[in-house]
C-alpha cells in the first residue's frame, strides 16, 4: 500500500461540494489500485478570513507543506470583495503560491469531443484542440517590487506595480516548459511583449538560449497581443505555450474558454520540492452555490492531475480521467454543460455517476 | 473649402500601397465635400531607419505636429526585427505617441453583416458585435519607469519595467470612455487586474469615483483574465471597453480577432490637443508587400475615422463608410476576405471599385 497525505483546501461557495466529489472519487481509486490517502482539511480564502481573519492562516500553510500533494477548489466571493487587497482571500492563494513555491502553473485546454458544441468557436476550428498552458507563478508583476499606491508631490494617488524577471526565473520555468512541450508534440511556443518591454527581452533572449539544450522540440515566439489574436483565429496551431504570470493568467484563460467549458478544467501548480496545489480553473460560483448544481468534474480532473505530476500514480490518473470521459459519453452532464436530449444532473448525482463508471 | 493639411506615414511593408488607395478616396471625397486636403508625406519605422537611422526623425514628429491629423499605415518588418529596441520601427511609433500626446486609443471591433462568416465563432456568438475600446496609449507599463536590464549581484540579467498609472491620466483616459460610452448605448466596461495589482485598485477607485459625473452611463468592472474569457464566450455583453495600455493591447487584438476580418479595423489616437493619428489595427504585412494584395480598406475606414473624429467632417467619413459597405455589398474582396462566389480584387482595383462607388 502506497500512503499520502493529502491538503484538502475546500474554500469558499462551490468548493466543499465539488471537493466531495473529488474525494469520494479519489477513495474508490485508492482502493482500486492499493493507495491510502490521509486527507486532512484546513482553511483558506473567504472561510479562513471568516474563521481567523486572515485569507491563509499559518496552520493551512504548514499543514500544506507536511503533506505530499494540496487539493484547492475554489476561492473568493462578493462577500469579501471590499475587504482591502491583502485581507481578501485572493491574497490567500497568491500567499500559497509563494509560501510553497510553485513556481510552475500548468493549464491544459482540451476539447473533449463529447462537448464540442459548447465551444463558442466553429468547430472545425476547435476540433482536437489540445494546448498545454505553462505560466510562470511566483515571479513577473504579481510580486515584483516596488508596489504599492503612492502619493505624488501633487497629492494625486499613483499605483505602481513592477514586472520583473531574472535570467534564474526564466530558465526555471523554461526547463519545465521545455520538458512538458517535449513529452507531448515537441512544438513549443513562447510569448512575451518584447517589442515593447525590456523584461520580455531578457525573457525571449534567455528562453531562446535554453532551446539550444532542448533541439528536438520546436521553439517559437509571438507578441502577447497577437498571442491572443491567434487563439482565437487558429487554436490548433498550439501544442505548448510558455509565458509569464500576468500574460499567461489571461491567455490560459482565453484559452480555457475556446472550449467553452471551463467547468471541465483542472490545473497543476509546481515548485521545486515542496508540495504541488492542483485546482480547477473556474471560480467559486457564489450564485449557485450550496444547490448541488456545481459541475465537479474540473475538481475531479484535477485530483487525476495530481496522481499524475505529484504523485506519480498515472494508473490512477488515467482510470479518473477515463471514467469522466465515459460519464460524458453516457450523456451525463450538469447544468453549465447541459445539452438537448443529455441527462441533467446535480453535483452529487454526478460524483455517483463517475463511482459507478470507475 | 475647408483646408487641411494631412501628413501621411505610409511606413513599411503594405503601408505605401493602402495609403495611396486612401488618398486617392479622400481627394474624391475632398470634392464631393468641398474640403481640400494639404498631403505631406513624411517617414517613420523601417522606411526612416533606411534612410536616416532612426525609427522616428525628427522632421517627422515636425510635420505631424503641423499638421491638423496624421494618417499611418503600417510600420515594422523582419528585416529590422534584430535592431536593439530602440533603433527598431516599433520605437517609431512608440515615439510618435508620446510625442503627440495621444493618450486615448480607439479601437472598434465591429462584425459586418457582409462579412461574418470570415469570424470563427459561430454566428449567432457574433452577429451584430459592435465594441469600443478605449485604451490609454501613454502611460503604464509602455512608459512607466523605472526600466531596463540590469545586472544582478550574482552576474545575472534582470529585466525591469513598471507600470503605474495616477489619477490624473486614469481621470483623462476615463472621460474619453464615458463620453464615448454615452454617444454609443450607454454601457462601460472598465477592465484591471485589481484583485492583483495596486495600480489596479488607483484605476478602480477613479473610474468609479468618476462614474458619478455620468449616471448616464452603466459602469460595470471586470478583471483582465476574465475580461479575455467573456470576450470569446460571449462578446455581445460589450459596447464600450476602457483599460490600460498593455491590457488594451491585448484585449482590442482579441476583439479584433473576433470579426475574423482585422484586415477591416481602423483606430484612432487622440491627443488633448495635438493632431491624432489614424491607423488600421493591423500589420504591415511584409510576406504580401508590393505585389497588390493588400486589404486598403482598414486604411480607407482610418480616413474615415480622421474626417469623423480629427476633422469633424461626418458627412464626409460617413461617405466612406458607406462606400465601403457598397463594394462588400456587391461581393468585392482582397484576397484575405474572400469567400466562394466574390469578386477577387487587388489592393488598386479595390480602391477603384471604392471610388466608383463614391
Ligand atoms: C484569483 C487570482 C489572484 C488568480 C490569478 O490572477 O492568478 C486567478 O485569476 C488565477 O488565474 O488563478
Ligand atoms: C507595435 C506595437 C508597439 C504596438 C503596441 O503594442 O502598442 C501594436 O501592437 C499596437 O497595438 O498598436
Amino acid at each position: 500500500t502506497q500512503n499520502y497525505r493529502i491538503t484538502l483546501l475546500p474554500g469558499d461557495g462551490i468548493g466543499p461540494e465539488i471537493m466531495a466529489v473529488a474525494v469520494d472519487v479519489l477513495k474508490v481509486v485508492g482502493t482500486k489500485f492499493d493507495i491510502e490517502f490521509a486527507f486532512q482539511e484546513a482553511l483558506i480564502g473567504g472561510a479562513a478570513i471568516d474563521a481567523t481573519g486572515e485569507p491563509l492562516p499559518t496552520a493551512t500553510l504548514d499543514t500544506c507543506r507536511d503533506s505530499d500533494a494540496v487539493l484547492l477548489a475554489a476561492i473568493g466571493g462578493y462577500k469579501w470583495d471590499n475587504l482591502p487587497s491583502h485581507q481578501r482571500p485572493e491574497a490567500g492563494l497568491l500567499g500559497l503560491r509563494a509560501g510553497l513555491g510553485l513556481f510552475a502553473n500548468l493549464r491544459p485546454a482540451q476539447i473533449l469531443p463529447q462537448l464540442i458544441d459548447a465551444s463558442t468557436l466553429k468547430r472545425e476550428v476547435v476540433e482536437g484542440v489540445d494546448i498545454m498552458v505553462v505560466r510562470e507563478l511566483t515571479g513577473g508583476i504579481y510580486f515584483g517590487k516596488p508596489k504599492g499606491i503612492f502619493e505624488t508631490e501633487t497629492g494625486e494617488k499613483r499605483g505602481v506595480n513592477t514586472m520583473v524577471y531574472s535570467e534564474s526565473e526564466i530558465e526555471r520555468i523554461g526547463r519545465v516548459a521545455f520538458e512538458t512541450a517535449r513529452k507531448r508534440s515537441g512544438k513549443l511556443c513562447s510569448v512575451d511583449k518584447a517589442n515593447v518591454l525590456e523584461v520580455s527581452q531578457v525573457w525571449r533572449d534567455r528562453i531562446t538560449k535554453l532551446s539550444a539544450e532542448y533541439p528536438d522540440v520546436e521553439l517559437s515566439h509571438l507578441y502577447v497581443d497577437n498571442a491572443a489574436m491567434q487563439l482565437v483565429r487558429a487554436p490548433k496551431q498550439f501544442d505548448t505555450i510558455v509565458t509569464g504570470n500576468l500574460f499567461g493568467d489571461i491567455l490560459s484563460d482565453a484559452a480555457a474558454m475556446l472550449t467553452g467549458s471551463i467547468g471541465m478544467l483542472p490545473s497543476a501548480s509546481l515548485g521545486a520540492s515542496s508540495p504541488g496545489v492542483y485546482e480547477p480553473v473556474h471560480g467559486s460560483a457564489p450564485d449557485i452555490a450550496g444547490q448541488d448544481k456545481a459541475n465537479p468534474l474540473a475538481q475531479v480532473l484535477s485530483a487525476a492531475m495530481m496522481l499524475r505530476y505529484g504523485l506519480n500514480q498515472p494508473q490512477a490518473a488515467d482510470s479518473i480521467e477515463k471514467a469522466v470521459l465515459q460519464v460524458l459519453e453516457q450523456g451525463d452532464r450538469t447544468g453549465d454543460i447541459m445539452s438537448p436530449g443529455m441527462n441533467l444532473l446535480g453535483c452529487q448525482a454526478m460524483g455517483k455517476s463517475l463511482i459507478q463508471a470507475l
